[in-house]
């Protein structure tokens, strides 16, 4: 399969001023140039929807008071010009009426998990992705990394043996107390109505199985639950254990928590082969662990060695670089685009906050150069530092 | 100081087909939607410049074939059109020409590091500056690091007390043998006509020495150096030591390496003060360690706790994502982007290498859901896990 | 309590060559030159028991064939002479006779966990140190870190609010295989008459149900178990995942496993409150981690700060001096031993094996210390090592 | 080499009440059972030396008021009573008298470092040692790490190819600031009469250099040195870089500091080769990394896997248990014993000072087994805890 050289043009719903995980779809659909964000309906406030969109440089015409109006309006706009996908970034409870009316009105679509509010939603939308023909995605974003990928291809390989043993545990802490819940983010998902049957399990216990069954190849096929609703007045669980057999009869344990104060986002993976373990905690993406009883244990580093196609694709950046040093170069370009913005307007162009490195430091920088290639050259020990 | 609402447009020169910073700086100026690629020049062979802007989805008549024209020419276009930056990402050699013509041309430049060839043609390039009074930017990418801003903060709030002592070090192993001379990477950068008087030095002890002073606020005063060239047949250095004073009294040690086999990408800053010490590493860029004689070391982590305002502008994620966060989710959305240009073209829409997860994984979550509430609810130790 | 200045006396009942646990017994006893290891019945083979002994270069007179030999003849002995306690290293079935046996004979016990083949055997032992006044303890090793007392201490203190949750996990691999079965340790191990009802949970989930009591001060209420025997042909569980309730209502997981090939011996205690977390892994047994959700984590380390009584009690090197020191120190003195014994006999003195550093080590170091000191005085850069 | 049937039998010289290392060094040598302490002049106040002795529970008569009495006394003892060897464990200036006195008084020596206060006394001791006859160790305690022997094991093998790089790191904090000045190690450490004429580079700069050499196998050749004394008010240094040039070719860095607050005992040692590099540190010292650039690292522990006869023999503790795991018994150990003589003087026997887990915990435990195994042979998800 070859791509063809053109842009995918993305329509988002929800993720407007406020929201956490919109801004995250945006610059991960921004990232690799291929996906080019045209329309949306942030809101279901229908000012807030189209000044969202603006403050995003889309097109006025396109920033649309809902998502209703955005999805009749796109579908009548030329097929070279109309969105091709949309993004559904909203509350659980409108996943499945939005991902439904999208497809309807023949737009794919990449939705955020969990993919509807209970099961039946999740099943009736199966029957609406055959009967439409249109492409349905679930952003499992734990699974986009390139050594889950290299995880899941060494099982299959049967590197790891016969898999006796799953522990996946994802623990946060950031709804330990009721001052918690005042957030945005946790007020929806606190709310059943809203977030649907769970908290806990519904928010990242979810991708806890997600993640096992996808490196593990496995399928949960039994389970005994223990959910926990830890702090007063909620509810909805915001803790949890799950034990867990798997079809090929191996054994698990899922453990979530929300209220694990001190935890930050600890989703980590662990499985047990007759031969070997597999070890990958998401706060170091870049680093699994292989370990034998007999042997030294070994670290696999993102871009170190071989790697399955399916991980190489997922990677951007050389050996020893992670994707955080994107994003740091990152922060140089968005800092000098707001100097240029600013001195556009005749305001002070640089400043400790916007800081980008500029002709001081590429002095600096070419003075060391010369200086510790002449030092390096004295037979003295010590070289004054001269920048002239 | 607040920024108005437009996109900024950035031409870039050098980063063709086989660069592999040329897509860094990209993707790095694409992530947050604030900054749009308009035009290029992006290599000296005509034909394949062109052909590289087309592949990036540019405008054909914007994908020059050589950046004097392309100065020439986005300098007629109307004010609202024209590019308002140039990202130079060529060899060493080239930076300073170019950046000279930019300026000279109208346009705000950030280039890639170092500045240019030597000292002299920094020196220079900052009258053309003055003289233009164009934005100037480096990209000493390290410095754009949210625990990089914070450790600085630190030292300038006096958290450390007067600074005794900077360790830094950069130690790659890339260049550990002949073999690895044939990549277009290390082949420039080891000849001294394209990559100045120094290879190990000019490409990866300038950033280390960038950023002991960015942090320490202190300036390289005197030095005692001893370079090295380890591996057979080079002419420049690849590999190097070398002592520091500070203009504070404050001694240091700068160790840059590239062919030392086994380390990836291991830049390292620690600053001891009277009264403490910082430490940060590259390749785990979120944990910065404050540490003193009489209590528990702290591992301030990106995102919790209290920041400066420069560090918190430079987050995009929350606690205990790092940025291979948005990676991964950026995995997913072009995987999905190719299935989309897939079907288009009758081509199987998903396969394993451009997986996404889809209404399959959306069922299960959903059951997993479910599942877990229902065998919570039940007095028995095991219930099946049924989907339907 | 003042300890008055005489060294107690041990007799041991098992620990005979090929024997872990009885060196490691001797070992814990001679570190601080507080007991004294004076008799033994090493084996229930009698040759071998009283070969062991002199072998530890014990008094003939007091390698004893049996332990029911040993009892009554230390008995006998003058009070200043008689060993003052029983160190039980055997296998779990003779730990009650053995201890009993002792008790009433007069001594104080010191037993290997588990303290009995079965409960009723506990409660039967309960009465017996009652009746004979005797003391009586055992071996659970874990809580004798420093770190681990001070964690209890943190948690009494309420450093971590009302505790919510514990999670303790104990994995190891080296019953991942048939083959492994072979060893003296793991044959008796999986036998349920020398071992008792369990293999995986006796062996190792007791030390994790007793660290999870002693650091949180909780008390196990009610639990949900589910076992495992996953290498086929076995009759106990290697492997299992216990669900726990508290006392106070505070949440708990136990896992366990001797089959997770790739483990060495991973026990890690995490304990959340309401305000922050511990967590502890008996592999770096000198960090402790305290961590809450709004300030840098806290990595105490053995030394570092301020500690409990009993904390600073069980410390015996400095800070940044891992246990392994003494060691490390004990393998100088132990070659140095060996050469000794050696030389007395006429034999080569010294050896790659019994490497000692000697003169010449003693002459290379007072002229690196001078050759430093002068070659800092120099202005030159580099001065010549000399050695005379 | 085979040992025979016998203790040897120690003398030691200094380590009186109130030092630091006479105590480490009796724990070494107490660890094996395989050495004794039977006499001592540890202090050089006759009454203290005395008292101190009686306290380590050694005859009275063999508690020397100063080690010429001890050396003469001892030496007329018949041969199977009188010590074997002496350890010298006293300031730096006494080593060299006290080692030349001992061997010429007819014993081996065992002698903490640096050797002697200078140069042309280590010279001198050396030929005192061969006309003597007898042994010298000298103890460079970082050596005696079984992986450092393996470190040494693999370099000499090849593993890493040529060697090219040694960069060798030893940092402490502890005399950071004049205060930390008043202790009885840091005062004579800073006094040139006593400690000779380097304090950081004689007390660890020293160690740091011996195990670039031991491990690599090179030998420096030339140096280029930079020594600081940081802290006013000091005559000798505490802190400096050396680079270093070794008889192969292989350059070299040293970094030594007394003053980088927040730094434990940091002494890492890595060596770069043509293929590979080693990574070790003292703080973790059961790990050491092997790295390539085209390969997963492997972490080499402890235990796992294959090690050299040298390596083997040094290490005391199956796989993942660190040498604390032998301290924490032995911290049971030593309360128990505690409690034997608080009851004999009819004090209060247990407290939480001296806790050992004891009948309730035994109780406790056999409880755990047995719920654990009845709750798995349930349906029933909750089974209560019972102890009856």
């Amino acid at each position: 399969m070859e791509t063809k050289n053109r842009k995918v043009r993305m329509g988002m719903v929800g993720g407007g001023e406020g929201s956490f995980i919109g801004a995250i779809h945006r610059i991960a659909a921004a990232i690799d140039g291929q996906i080019e964000l045209v329309c949306g309906a942030f809101s279901s406030n229908p000012e807030l929807s189209v000044s969202s969109g603006r403050q995003l440089y889309l097109d006025p015409a396109r920033c649309y008071p809902s998502y209703q109006i955005m999805f009749e309006t796109e579908a009548l706009l030329p097929p070279e010009q109309r969105m091709d996908f949309v993004a559904i970034v909203t509350p659980n409870h409108l996943h499945f009426p939005l991902a439904q009316l999208a497809l309807q009105s023949g737009f794919h679509v990449l939705s955020d998990k969990p993919a509807t509010l209970n099961l039946k939603e999740a099943i009736k939308l199966k029957r609406v992705i055959e009967q439409t023909g249109k492409l349905y995605g679930l952003t499992h974003t734990y699974t986009g990394y390139p050594l889950i990928k290299q995880a899941r291809h060494l099982v299959a390989k049967e590197e790891l043996g016969k898999i006796r043993k799953v522990v996946v545990e994802y623990s946060q802490g950031w709804l330990a107390s009721k001052h918690d819940e005042e957030s945005k983010q946790a007020s929806w998902r606190l709310d059943a109505s809203q977030s649907g049957m769970s908290c806990c399990m519904g928010d990242i216990g979810v991708h806890a199985a997600n993640l096992a069954e996808y490196v593990s190849g496995l399928k949960i096929e039994a389970l005994c639950s223990d959910l926990n609703t830890v702090v007063e007045g909620r509810h909805l669980d915001d803790d949890g254990t799950v034990l867990l057999k798997f079809d090929s009869g191996a054994k698990g344990v899922l453990l979530a928590s929300q209220i694990s104060a001190g935890e930050e986002n600890n989703l980590r993976l662990r499985i047990y082969g007759e031969k070997a373990m597999l070890d990958w905690s998401q706060m170091e993406p870049n680093s699994l662990w292989l370990k034998t009883n007999h042997a030294p244990a070994q670290l696999i580093r993102t871009g170190v060695g071989e790697f399955c196609a399916s991980a190489l694709q997922a990677i951007r950046t050389p050996a020893g670089h992670p994707e955080g040093y994107l994003e740091a170069f990152a922060n140089i370009y968005v800092n000098f685009a707001k100097q240029i913005i600013a001195l556009e307007h005749g305001q002070e162009s640089s400043n400790r906050l916007f800081d980008v490195p500029g002709i001081e430091e590429a002095i600096r920088g070419m003075a060391f150069i010369e200086n510790v290639v002449a030092a390096n050259g004295s037979q003295s020990k010590w070289h004054s530092f001269s920048v002239n």
